[in-house]
């Protein structure tokens, strides 16, 4: 028996995303996102929630683009820190001495130290009320080398990517290998 | 140094979401979506990517609702079936032994064996390209009593969710908790 807890806004898993903009005096920002997944394959497009009083929204609103960083579990401070303080009062890659780098395709910054980077240019903008839906292109994505197995393809156990729980505000690593996609074709 | 890849469709972790929906006759279908993820608070919504020639996707036109249905890992295989064949051909419901649940909210089905369930009404409907995202609001959320904490909370290592590989096609497990979030407040 299923017992009703009301309209939360639950999923599992949430990931943990870093979204990378400048703001108006190119200070790099990078704000934590835990709503934000693909949504198509052709554009190749990511989408993320953005409320309309982060630093951020406005930072994509004027630079029409947008970095979305992967963190491994050894960057879950810096994700956490990023989650809580805001570019408005600080440059939060200076404070957790992350490396800035400009983007080489969108007007966008990202921290070298993150494993995975998509690289997105503003492609639609969708007000769903309280947050906005950013949803970007995805022009490229550069990963770190060490990371790619033998197809060019990340391998999960070295991006090691972090898990949101939003139900109890934690954050979890993954876990083991369950078994290969299309493993179930029975007939 | 980061090494460019192309603008593949990547991002990690990516979720493994069950969507229930009713077609013309009356039959239930599960759909697996990988991407997919809440995007507001309020109203509280959730996105998922569909594309046209999906068969869930002429049932949520039509029935302008769906469910979305958090598998943990016991049904892994459940979920890769999921994602293989299509309603068109099957009630996946029966062919897995799954539970049909009617929701109470919305007129969509779900399994009862999934421990945790979204209830959604159909709210956007966003035309990406290749895919269609169906932005639904969330009426309610069901889960099972026996994995919820003393504050009414989901447990996550109850819900026990599945995360997709999308790059190597594989499923993983949730791992370790990693740290509390807020922990890194340092003024």
């Amino acid at each position: 028996m299923k017992k009703s807890i009301g309209p939360k806004t639950l999923i599992y898993p949430n990931p943990v995303l870093l979204v990378g903009s400048y703001d108006e005096q190119n200070v790099p920002n990078l704000m934590a996102v835990s709503w934000g997944s693909i949504c198509c394959s052709d554009p190749p497009c990511v989408a993320v929630s953005i409320r309309k009083a982060r630093y951020t929204y406005n930072n994509i609103m004027q630079r029409k683009a947008f970095t979305v960083c992967i963190p491994s579990e050894k960057h879950v401070n810096v994700a956490d820190y990023c989650g809580i303080y805001s570019g408005k009062q600080e440059n939060k890659f200076a404070r957790n001495n992350l490396t800035e780098v400009k983007s080489s395709v969108v007007d966008a910054p990202f921290a070298d130290e993150f494993p995975v980077v998509l690289h997105c240019k503003l492609r639609e903008i969708n007000d769903l009320g309280v947050h906005t839906q950013f949803i970007g292109e995805i022009l490229d994505v550069t990963v770190d080398e060490e990371i790619l197995n033998e197809k060019g393809t990340p391998n999960i156990e070295k991006v090691l990517p972090i898990i949101y729980d939003y139900g109890t505000k934690t954050y979890y690593g993954i876990g083991q290998k369950l078994i290969d996609s299309f493993t179930n074709i029975k007939r």
